[in-house]
């Protein structure tokens, strides 16, 4: 079963199709907390912002008609009333021929529908002169101009950075409605694995995958569920798996059960529930094991044991699932263009991913220097690779000097 | 007091000697809960990787002289001796003239020196021919070979992503090291600013500043405390900011107290320790009011009201020296190319900095669009700037058409 290997194109368009899951609902929490969540309802202003006619300047009220025709050397004369103070209700009323001081962010008063700006005036006790007309409303901020009673202020769906949450502050919230984060279940299987922070018994190593892959499942806007490495066999496994669709929205396995004599991880996969496994073997090169299934609702991803390949097929494959359930924009990887310093082979007939890291040339550019991913280490892999680059699976190669995209997996190399 | 405005290359000149100050210290968190914190130490590896010499191939494990001139008309002869399992240490001992199979990361056993991958073998029963001479070491990873006991594996400063979490997982650990976060006290001053969630006064508006720099400090690595909108008055703002002193690495206040002719922020900050005020005004727009200081180790910011001023400032000012107590990369904001959509002005004699929105044109580059932030609404400058551009002291405007750079004050715009 599951033998023939799907085209990368052909994957891809199965998830899109098969795996548009809808959000998971929606929770509240403070806005001090929200940053990078993202809206779960459209925000309606319950008031209007600014919620009273503010001036703009430092100056006096005025009524504006009163400085009609006023100029540098023929001021308006006005008298000055009152102060009208920043964060009160004025006291004074500005009437026909009176001003009242006023500074910016202060409401009118009563009576006055413009602002002279203090510049344009000199004052002498209660006598001030306005040297340059003012039209009405000029240097006035209207009530509810910035944002009316009624209107949408955000739109759901909204990603919540600093400019957002001062929005909602803006509108009295303390409390906002966000998209709840898909839990995602991460367990390594495999013989060779044993978790970090125990023994390490002989023949065996550390397993990473299901801390790298936890990692990448938070910086998809997904809360990781660590259930460490599961025992090698079949039952253990279907125990881990099951206890995990209980308990978690999405389900991440990396590596294969070595028992017997093929992978078990799609077979036990598929006899979980409906509709089952959609994927088994893509035509990739690294990541051919990788197996995505649908359970119910609830995404299952089987990734490569390697931890670079796990890692890039989380990245092309699970993280825009995952990014759509949270109700977040789906990201591709940011690209820079450089120059391959290698000839670079693609595997016969399969779309070749090649980790590289990127040095700056002289001329301010990128230079891509391939990091092999089979035989050499995993963490000098992990550690070193800036992004990949693709070679479609009709290329036998991408010629040393030629410019390539590379993909990056970090964020600190594009300014 | 503190009267000539400072330059701007000149406020990052002072800010960069000034207030470079050391990182806060290390603390232990669990490896789980490191993603994008920052790596306190060097960190070294305890044991070898991988900790034995493992098989990259399935195949069979065998002297390599055995094979010598074998081809696929004159294959060797061996004998099967037995199975290496993956994740056990090896029963079996491969003697001349004999093998042993093997899988992928098995560890090779006694007397095998190489390995041969299955496809260049036939095996019948125990006995087992091999069509292609292999060399000594041939497909084995040999122990340390990724990474030796002793060596460094990260260096202190890296941020942790999956790849670094990954590789401190991989070496076995469960803790790590990293920097303690700056914490920073973040207040709104101002007589007409009332905290979000309370009652809103007349007169009054809701403070955005408070919540919008938390945010800021959060995304740029701090931890933001909120200490909401401190009342009008000398008194309250001495109190408040010995308090935050007392229990923070960085103050942040915004607006600025409107009692008195003139601004008293500067000076109560200036009295509550050495050095006390570095910078106060400074020849930007907008911006103008920020100031600058230093309580001892403590950096203080008085930032702008105006909201987006406030936002915009912390980018240009803050943020670095935030980062910078995290033991963080500095980061600089990423920009892109855009045609100025009108011909915008910049303040005399003064750095001028105009918010933008950038809209996609026909040739897949953007349009920037200037968004008024003086007499405009703080929330709509919020909800749309995309960014800035900078428009230098020494020019008069930038024209409609001419190419301009704008820094992205969010992250999305960039794929």
């Amino acid at each position: 079963m599951f033998r023939r290997l799907t085209s990368f194109d052909e994957a891809k368009r199965v998830i899109n199709e098969k795996l548009k899951l809808p959000v998971l609902g929606v929770e509240e929490v403070p806005l001090l907390e929200a940053y990078n969540r993202v809206l779960g309802e459209k925000v309606v202003s319950t008031l209007d912002i600014p919620p009273f006619n503010r001036s703009i300047v430092d100056g006096y009220a005025v009524k504006a008609e009163d400085t009609f025709g006023a100029e540098e050397n023929q001021p308006a004369k006005l008298a000055v009333r009152g102060v009208v103070s920043v964060g009160e209700p004025p006291e004074v009323k500005v009437g026909k021929g009176e001003s009242a001081e006023i500074v910016t962010g202060a409401p009118i008063p009563e009576g006055a529908d413009a602002v002279v700006m203090v510049e344009d005036t000199d004052r002498d006790g209660d006598e001030l002169r306005v040297f340059r007309a003012v039209t009405r409303d000029g240097n006035i901020m209207k009530q509810g101009t910035d944002i009316k009673k009624g209107e949408t202020a955000l739109e759901a769906g909204r990603v919540l950075g600093s400019s957002e949450i001062g929005v909602l502050a803006a509108l009295g919230l303390t409390m906002v409605k966000v998209f709840k984060v898909p839990v995602v279940a991460v367990l390594s299987t495999g013989a060779e694995v044993t978790e970090p922070g125990k023994e390490l018994p002989a023949g065996k190593i550390y397993d990473i995958n299901a801390y790298s892959l936890s990692t990448a499942v938070r910086k998809s806007g997904g809360k990781p569920v660590y259930l460490g490495v599961v025992p090698d066999d079949e039952v253990a496994l279907r125990n881990a798996l099951e206890r995990a669709l209980a308990s978690a929205d999405v389900v991440m396995t990396s590596g294969g059960v070595s028992v017997g004599p093929h992978d078990l991880t799609p077979q036990i996969v598929n006899s979980l529930g409906e509709p089952g496994v959609l994927l088994s073997g893509i035509a990739v090169k690294p990541g051919k094991p990788t197996t995505v299934a649908l359970v119910g609702k609830k995404p299952v991803f089987s990734m490569p044991g390697h931890p670079t390949s796990a890692l890039l097929l989380f990245h092309l494959l699970a993280r825009p699932v995952i990014q759509r359930m949270a109700g977040r924009p789906t990201t591709e990887a940011k690209t820079v263009k450089a120059v391959a310093a290698a000839r670079m082979f693609s595997a016969k007939g399969r779309r070749t991913f090649v980790m590289v890291t990127l040095k700056q040339n002289k001329r301010n550019g990128f230079v891509a220097e391939p990091v092999a991913t089979g035989a050499s280490g995993a963490i000098t892999t992990l550690a070193k690779a800036d992004g990949y680059l693709e070679i479609p699976a009709n290329h036998q190669f991408v010629d040393a000097g030629e410019e390539v995209v590379v993909s990056l997996l970090k964020d600190t190399l594009v300014s």
